[in-house]
């Protein structure tokens, strides 16, 4: 019995109905090549060699038809009602389940904008349509990708617990972090200090280890998707992580900040300070503003407002995106209204999901200041899922 | 200077002559999500984030049109003339391209019968359409299948030694565990014998480590694409063993067969000498057939045959596929004419590319016997990697 899987897969039959799908197909072969992102949400870790095809309809049922050689995997997995193994062609057995359901629309993965909902081949996808040809499905082909977004976006019971237990990795590793930096140490030896961690633990990478962590001390550090350099840590600087372990299959995402006084500092200067505080504001009011309903682009609005009446400049990116098997789940994000995030700054937050908060900005002459926190929504709002930095860890 | 990218990238303009095709163009995304099977070929390990256009001639040009923030990288695989950086819309730069090379058919990653052919997403196939609309290209695209094909198959001499490194760790492992292996033991432990040595040599799998190893005692184990059992060694089983491991990026598949004698055996029973006996010879009948410009499915009808022959059941696979970056490396296939398998059974050999061969069967109530070599292609005919099992390992 695969527990996430079972529970992921329980939650189809209610999103199918809300979105007024008959019938969801997932149409895949040789996954150990060319996988479907969706599926180890719905299968698990196991690859599916021939064609294989897991149906999930509105009414709760749940079909895998697959090769012979798979049954025993598929049903360890424990998640569906029929195993349906064939040995020559799928054709067979598709064809007398449709039938059977007799679905007026069929959701597939495929999407023009969300990669996540994309894992429809298109030479897969002329072998539906050729399956299906002389049946009146061909035409009921749609798209998946709202199924497929809240799929991913409402995280289950085990899901959530995965990504507390990953968030609680990342804070145990910066915590080992902060005791050991100080100035004279290159951000490469900061970042090796925190991977030979992740190492040592058994842990993965929420994103490529290249630039996780990212390490950035000072006003001349490159910040953005880049490794971290040699420049070195002096008094005076701000320094800023971006860095998440992958445990059990499940992401964390967090940015601390560390101020290493100057010579005759006993606190950071009004400066520093004065940013600290509007980044902590802005992702508080984000916080506080999250609620099912609410789309993303007003959480996105009130964080930069926040950052842009202090001062600064506006921060180019989206202030969260969604967490959980991937650092950028998909879906819904509390972003603005740029042509780059598509719709996505448009869905509403719902409960299940779990988003950064991210605002950011850059004090001139002592460097980036950003903060990410990982936060779940539940019917009362967002509730934090580790402690928040609320106050600059002074070295 | 990514070696392998460069030897494989200079394959390709010859390929492309041989099919009369004027372009080959990678169109890809967000590959950290969802990759395209072709790319550790022809761009190496590194994600492309935004829509980002490879474009290959074959008149030798080779043209990168990908996102600001990864033409660093591109570079520095050093396999492209020109790497051009977009920011907002790869269109103006992908038109411009194409304008001024005007090939006559464009070839894209899509495939019926070939997942490792088929990258391209449907999505992304109706973002290809839609950015070429109103210009002559949208209706020249057509299908890369036989050049990713050619591409994947010849294998290079940088990849061949991979491939011999991975048979040769493989073989290594195998006769570690042949030396600890004894009745008493579950199929479990067997298998966390052999992966706790994968790990400690810091070795990838060549297929999920779900069921790699494969491991199958005596006539009630299920055979197949399923994890190992707690099924117990017992005097009188058969022993079969599916494992490949994964170095440096390239794969090993190999099957390898055990006898536990019973209390008062010398040696194997009849039925398991004569079992053992007929799968050696029909690996040696394909084994010696092998030929360039013979089609697979002459191969797979005579190894086929001679399972048959002997009044074994026909095993319900392939008698041999492709092994290279994956353990199921596509193209031609040595594979009967089943619906399943397409037209790849029916494409010639060629020098350069490694195959396996595994005919089974199975022998009442002692197990299953199957046994796979792993073999290259030369101007000669086949030779075998490592040294081939034509004796029933004996405990």
């Amino acid at each position: 019995m695969h527990p996430i899987v079972n529970e992921k897969v329980n939650q189809i039959a209610g999103i199918l109905k809300e979105q007024e799908q008959d019938l969801w197909l997932v149409f895949v072969r040789e996954t150990s090549a060319a996988g479907d992102p969706v599926l180890p949400l719905v299968y698990g870790e196991a690859d599916l060699t021939w064609q294989s095809a897991l149906i999930f309809t509105a009414d709760h049922q749940k079909i895998a038809i697959l090769g012979r050689y798979e049954v025993e995997t598929a049903r360890q997995i424990g998640a569906f009602d029929w195993v349906i193994p064939y040995d020559e062609d799928i054709k067979p057995a598709l064809l007398q389940e449709l039938q059977r359901i007799n679905p007026q629309k069929i959701a597939v993965n495929y999407s023009v904008d969300d990669v996540l909902a994309d894992g429809l081949s298109y030479g897969m996808y002329l072998n539906l349509v050729s399956l299906l040809k002389e049946t009146p499905f061909a035409d009921r082909l749609t798209s998946a990708e709202k199924v497929i977004s809240a799929l991913r976006g409402r995280k289950t019971p085990s899901e959530i617990l995965r990504i507390k237990q990953a968030i609680s990795s990342t804070v145990e590793i910066y915590e080992k972090a902060f005791s050991l930096i100080e100035p004279g140490m290159s951000e490469i030896e900061v970042s090796n200090v925190m991977q030979s961690e992740v190492e040592r633990q058994g842990l993965g990478y929420a994103w490529p280890k290249n630039n996780n962590p990212a390490v950035n001390t000072g006003p001349d550090s490159p910040v953005g998707h880049n490794a971290p350099t040699k420049l070195v840590i002096e008094p005076g600087h701000l320094l800023h992580f971006d860095f998440g372990v992958k445990q059990d299959g499940y992401c964390a995402d967090i940015q601390r900040m560390v101020y290493f006084l100057n010579i005759n500092e006993k606190e950071p200067p009004e400066p520093v300070k004065k940013g600290f505080e509007t980044v902590v504001k802005a992702i508080h009011v984000a916080f506080e503003a999250i609620q099912p309903g609410v789309p993303g682009i007003e959480i996105d609005a009130l964080a930069r407002a926040v950052i842009t009446d202090a001062g600064f400049p506006e921060y180019k990116y989206a202030t969260g995106h969604q967490l959980g098997r991937l650092a950028h789940d998909g879906g819904g994000l509390l972003g603005p209204a740029w042509a780059r995030y598509g719709k996505t700054p448009y869905e509403p937050i719902e409960v299940g999901q779990v988003y950064t908060i991210e605002p950011g900005l850059t004090v001139p002459d002592y460097g980036y200041i950003g903060i990410e926190e990982d936060i779940l929504v539940t019917d009362q709002g967002a509730i934090f899922l580790s402690k928040p930095q609320t106050s600059l860890i002074i070295k």
